[in-house]
């Protein structure tokens, strides 16, 4: 007998199936067993002699033959899909046993890192479930759009010959006796893709040895990044930017209700144009309403881009804001200055609900311009040579943006803590369980 | 005016439009200069007053206006779709300039090295980008399969706490102070997702610190990983298996014409179903036709998967052959043992003229078991206990396979090194240019 799905077990109604799945509950009563079984498609219920299941516990693996019946009237539940129906068991094979669980696994009420270190364990949690489903329809929706406006994709490398973003937080690798490290983005490679390709997308692995334990970084990330050329205006990039997010957001709103439900999330709202400020304006916003004098800062602080999301919420009706022209000095060496003020660059950032979740800009094409810059910056122009290759010989004016899956899904779902965003988050005490648990730290360098 | 693409141009016969690209190649005749404008749909002939262009040489970037028009009979070129049409220019931008080609990028007559060396600019080759349309065709139809068979695609983290799949070809990463690595492969998160998504896939890096060069191994590669629970025997892996990669030939054939003509390739044909043979019956098999005696070798060489894929050409007529029961001792720890003889191992390689491109096998998904062989195979259950929750708490029969992106598109397209089938490729001497021109070599240690 073909096994078939939990969800699909309603049109088997007085048919004889099979199913398969882990036991997530189980009630005795008296003559009677109710096993709730959950497999990938959702919950159903069996009834069972309390001889066929004697040993089975919680998380137990079943195989079920069985008969498919309405239940009783004042036993339906209208919280699952198959709450009209149970399955009454004639052979119960079991397919894997399951230790004691450490705790519930349905209420989950473990601390965060507790939460972590049983993650394959915490992970068949429906909530932990729909976060995930939710991150998977957020990267399905970005490649959709990105297809539909004719970029290619491509695969980014991640072992890198050089520290591309600057030099402190970045990962050394023993590489066959030499120094290799991993990519910090995908930057340079989507640049040079474009010599060819003219549109490109990657979604890849990012890293950054970020030293401190904050809520909102991640030392091995998913980088959702574009890169176009002959671009008109660096405008295009931000309404590229704008389409992709948008697209992002009506997507998980329609195809994620239940998982929505399930997390009780409401998904940002924005305006028909998404508004756009520069930092300076931001600034001098913020001073207004809150006295707050940041006017002189080179960027804006995480409390800065908390304010000025409430700014928009409040008068642009929108949870989403572009904040434009950051100083030139803060930006990456390959950052196009501003052609009508060289202090500040033809960068963005998009702000969700007070969190940077996109960050993008035109880039400079011009060889001569960028070989000049990567000297200002206290680079080598020898350690760039590969990149440079694909200016040298003829790049149109082109920008890009990444977007950050993890903090898409944080600020979608109001996670405290982008690690909840991470199926296996990776920080700086911490991969796959507390690094103190299995390994002695080694002495300071 | 907004630019078109020079494929769309024969739509606009007689009109005025703007174009961009790359010069491709510039040919003076007297009075009239013709340049070949390459952008990402094609090539276009755009004819052009000697004034217009005077400083303009291959690989310049412009913006051009002008008229589409019929070309003369004899100029016709049937060779490119818009052979039929021209532009007469009426206006010239250049956009970028470049500077002098190192070599011509339209015959690509240099060696391995130097091609590799210049990929930003080789790439820009109408062959090398076939070689990569092919690449992202092979990807897509593996995802599109996957989706269709009800599996979920997850991402995989790539740095983690151990050496997987062996100790000796792994990359180290300063980790904070602690040891980390970059992953061998996603083998241990994919089984481990199991638990609560049943099937899934992932599409990730993998990294081998391989310390020789060959032919057929990368330092990092392309997986293209599934794994798949509730599994009734382990014969439904390969016959997934077989759904797969038979998906992604016909999608090649059928969505890569032009770039199977450009590069003179032939799909490997296979039989209705692919022949299946026990390791040690290829091993007679070879003795039967060569002579030569490895019936006592614990895996076959790179000549012996040549001559067995040879007869399975010549006596079952498919270029793709399956080979199975390779000897448990040659197997990870979790390779489930053949019950019949557990000295073998429900395991199998699928082969491609000549080479593999997928491994794959059912997995011990019993918790004892496992562990006794984690031991068994020299390691400390310690270092495993997060992957061993997903075991410990009930996980249904279950195995995988993975294929190897770069292979496939090698053997597909009979390139001699599977170098040319990297972007980026990552070697022993080579992270984008040969190491030892941008580095000092460190000390052994």
């Amino acid at each position: 007998m073909k096994r078939i799905l939990n969800a699909q077990t309603i049109k088997y109604l007085n048919k004889k199936i099979k199913v398969c799945g882990w036991v997530d509950s189980r009630r005795d009563h008296g003559g009677i067993v109710f096993l709730d079984l959950r497999d990938r498609s959702g919950i159903l219920q069996i009834l069972c002699s309390p001889d066929s299941v004697k040993e089975v516990k919680e998380e137990y693996v079943l195989e079920v033959e069985g008969e498919v019946r309405k239940r009783p009237i004042n036993m339906i539940n209208p919280e699952i899909e198959t709450g009209k129906i149970e399955i009454k068991a004639s052979k119960i094979k079991v397919l894997a046993r399951a230790k004691t669980l450490p705790f519930d696994i349905k209420t989950l009420k473990v601390s965060l890192p507790t939460l972590l270190d049983y993650r394959p364990l915490t992970f068949r949690n429906e909530k932990i479930r729909a976060i995930f489903k939710i991150e998977e329809e957020i990267i399905s929706s970005f490649r959709k759009t990105m297809r539909k406006l004719g970029f290619s994709e491509f695969q980014a490398p991640t072992i890198v010959p050089l520290a591309t973003e600057g030099g402190a937080d970045v990962f050394h690798i023993d590489y066959y006796n030499y120094d290799a490290y991993l990519a910090q983005s995908p930057q340079l490679y989507k640049q040079i893709m474009l010599g060819a390709l003219e549109r490109v997308f990657t979604i890849t692995r990012a890293y950054r040895a970020e030293p401190s334990i904050t809520t909102r970084h991640l030392s091995e990330y998913i980088s959702l990044d574009v890169e176009m050329s002959f671009i008109d205006s660096w405008a295009d990039l931000m309404d590229t930017c704008e389409i992709v997010i948008k697209n992002i957001l009506s997507d998980v709103q329609k195809k994620c209700q239940k998982e929505l439900k399930t997390l009780g999330a409401i998904v940002p709202k924005t305006s028909s144009k998404i508004p756009r400020l520069k930092m300076r304006e931001a600034q001098e916003i913020i001073f207004q309403r809150t006295g707050r004098d940041n006017r002189q800062e080179p960027d804006l602080s995480p409390e800065d881009e908390k304010e000025i999301c409430n700014f928009a919420q409040e008068k642009k009706k929108s949870e989403l804001v572009f904040i434009t022209h950051y100083p030139t000095k803060k930006r990456p060496f390959y950052t196009y200055p501003d052609p009508e003020d060289s202090d500040y660059t033809l960068s963005f950032d998009l702000l969700c609900r007070g969190l940077e979740i996109v960050t993008g800009g035109q880039r400079i094409h011009e060889y001569e311009k960028l070989l000049k810059n990567i000297k200002e910056w206290g680079n080598k122009p020898k350690n760039f040579l590969f990149y440079l290759q694909a200016f040298k010989y003829g790049m149109p004016p082109e920008g890009g943006f990444c977007l950050g899956a993890e903090r898409i899904v944080k600020q979608i779902l109001g996670l405290e803590n982008i690690r909840e965003a991470s199926l296996f988050p990776r920080d700086m005490e911490r991969i796959d369980q507390r690094l103190s648990i299995l390994q002695p730290k080694k002495k300071k360098k």
